[in-house]
């Protein structure tokens, strides 16, 4: 038996039930043989309260304060989960994101991780102790202050400590019960995924599945640190996501992992663009200059008879202001005629490394959608997904008729095959 | 000008506009040209919530942990605090005591301080911050585990920062003016002390004022660092504690400081001990084992017809059961009557250096309480302190009458001035 970290979101340690139904689950684990080292995030609404104290005190708070404000939450959370678990008569240290060795940048709000050097929490749990370590928190390399990891940092502190101490998995429990096929609350016969490959994790996360967040999927892709994502509450067997299926995951890989949505994008249409070199790397590099990521870019082909196009892109909702006003500054040089800006629309993509071999994916997909009066307003593709942007009222229906073409509802028998030739 | 360091405690922190009101005073004292150095305390109730999330968690909390749990409650109240002061156009820097320097042994919950090693602190002023620095908390020097230094924490911290830093003042912000003759609350007249020695404040403390504790003073005497106890609403120049007036101060000093009482402690007389040597030794060893500490003890002489004498000691009433536990056990062995426990008892206290060479004293005191028909039921003496038990419904008329009969009531003139023989 080796070493397993599990990671507790909020919910779950939302106030002193949930910390000792917790408790007990960790205890379960090292009864089992295993060395446990456990991360944990803030009670419940903590982080929120924080927040709010924050801005009752000051209208821009600093970074650095802003960070050691709101690593109290896992300050609180941590020790009172070693408390519990050493009233069921085990053992166990809480530590600081510091104390793990969690060495990050010296960028606050947002550090990313640049090392683990967790010799204390090695030697705690060498000691037999289960170590308790807090989320979301680091130290930064050059001036040794508090850092965050930024939104999702504590299923990132999860995988990198399970690197960094060589883990057989990390464990991310949390209030579903493992990855679905789509949104259960939208699907209603969303099928829980057993298994599912990083690269298949990694499009989901990026088209708006919120299980895992892209980034920590891509830290464990890295160090090949399978996750099993499962509920704190049921203790089912959740999903696993890894290289390769793993011991008894001898299911064949479906074709179609899933079918994803978000609906927390905006569409931005440079509308009469000279259609010469330059022109959009201008209006691209004004939006990097502002510091948007955007998503989707869909260039059409130029009217021949004015030698003007139009580009679109889709970027967060809350980028939206700031984008059009930095593409209205470049008017001038680039010459464009108008901007439109559409926050009503939804993304809907369909991610499996299955459809890189089997063609009429695309053909499936599209015609789903249309028999459902759905319009397609962009499509953009990679190896393993295609994504399209529609109305945002059409979303729902949309996710389910397409969920239901590629045989994903849990009531059916199996992963459709498909023949044709075209994707 | 030289460095400040200024504590605040919860009180003072409560909420968002107290914690505004601390920054502007902080700030007025940055203005003024001198390095800033504060020690902060927890927000309002905090410590009070995070002892009773504690207690849903887990009937005995471990002592490691405990101190992980409370020390949270400073990292919001400075980070805040730090955030407020930079708001107003000021650089500032929080820290934990363990940033700070705050060395301390493995004693959880009440842990002593050991060392302070301030390079960070003293930096971070050098470069023009205002350094905010966690009260009550340290780090234990062995195992680098985080530790707290319990009750009135914060003004010791507040004290060894000065000494480490050799700072010019440490000002202790509360929400009273300053040290007074006796409780307000009690003593209407009660007269606001401009300065104080360290020896008699000592007294002060140990006989149950309550601005502050022993153990700060006591430090603050040993390096000798000047304490200012002043308001942190009002602003006005409270009471000096140093070993010698300071600049303005040159008033004399007066014969007697203050009235203290205390209401906490209780009484035990053991009956009918046989008196003879190493009797009493058995009795307080059995206390000392108890790990209780003991106030006034009082042996009256033995009547020569039974060769049986009692003897009667105070202590804090939540000791009570433990100490009568404690002796029962040792009753075959010693040999006495019967134990009787009695909490309904006030100890009321007069502190003042002018004493040691003012006869007549004790006989004023004594009679003042004689006039107001309060019977004295224990006494005990230092060189500048007589202390009395009383009945507790006493208490509040004792302490009056005594105010008045030193003359320290605040429209009376002057310190009265003693004759005669005896004290």
């Amino acid at each position: 038996m080796g070493l397993v970290v599990q990671k507790y979101g909020g919910s779950s340690v939302a106030d002193a039930e949930g910390i000792k139904r917790v408790a007990k689950r960790i205890v379960e684990a090292k009864k089992n043989g295993h060395q446990v080292v456990v991360v944990v995030s803030a009670m419940g609404d903590t982080t929120d309260e924080l927040i709010d104290l924050a801005g009752e005190v000051s209208p821009i708070p600093s970074g650095r304060e802003f960070d050691m404000l709101l690593t109290a939450g896992e300050r609180i959370s941590m020790a009172l989960l070693a408390m519990a678990i050493k009233n069921l008569g085990h053992e166990a240290q809480s530590f600081t994101g510091s104390q793990a060795g969690v060495i990050t940048d010296s960028v606050h709000n947002k550090a990313r991780i640049i090392d683990v050097t967790p010799g204390r929490i090695k030697s705690s749990v060498d000691e037999g102790n289960i170590a308790i370590v807090a989320g979301f928190q680091g130290v930064s390399h050059d001036k040794k202050d508090i850092t965050t990891l930024g939104r999702g940092g504590s299923d990132t502190t999860a995988v990198a400590l399970a690197a960094a101490l060589d883990a057989e998995v990390c464990e991310i429990y949390t209030d579903v019960d493992g990855v679905f096929t789509a949104d259960p609350r939208v699907v209603k016969k969303a099928r829980k995924i057993d298994w599912i490959s990083f690269e298949d994790m990694l499009e989901l996360a990026s088209s708006g599945s919120k299980v895992l967040l892209h980034r920590c999927v891509e830290y464990a892709r890295r160090y090949n640190i399978p996750i099993h994502v499962r509920s704190s509450f049921s203790g089912l067997r959740g999903t696993w996501v890894s290289n390769e299926p793993q011991g008894d995951q001898t299911m064949e890989q479906a074709l179609i992992s899933g079918v994803a949505h978000d609906t927390s994008e905006a569409k931005v249409t440079v509308v009469g663009v000279p259609d010469k070199p330059g022109e959009a790397a201008m209006l691209f590099r004004a939006i990097a200059d502002a510091e948007i990521n955007i998503d989707m870019v869909v260039q059409n082909v130029s009217a021949a008879t004015t030698g003007l196009t139009d580009i679109s892109f889709t970027l967060p909702k809350t980028d939206g202001k700031k984008a059009i006003a930095a593409l209205e500054k470049t008017r001038a040089s680039v010459g464009f005629d108008s901007l439109r800006y559409d926050d009503q629309i939804a993304k809907i993509s369909l991610v499996g490394a299955g459809m890189k071999t089997n063609p009429g994916v695309t053909a499936t997909f599209f015609e789903a959608l249309s028999n459902a009066d759905v319009n397609i307003e962009l499509i953009s593709t990679s190896e393993i997904r295609i994504s399209v942007v529609t109305r945002a009222d059409d979303v729902n229906a949309a996710v389910r008729v397409v969920h239901t073409a590629f045989g994903l509802d849990s009531d059916s028998d199996e992963a459709v095959v498909y023949g044709g030739t075209g994707r």
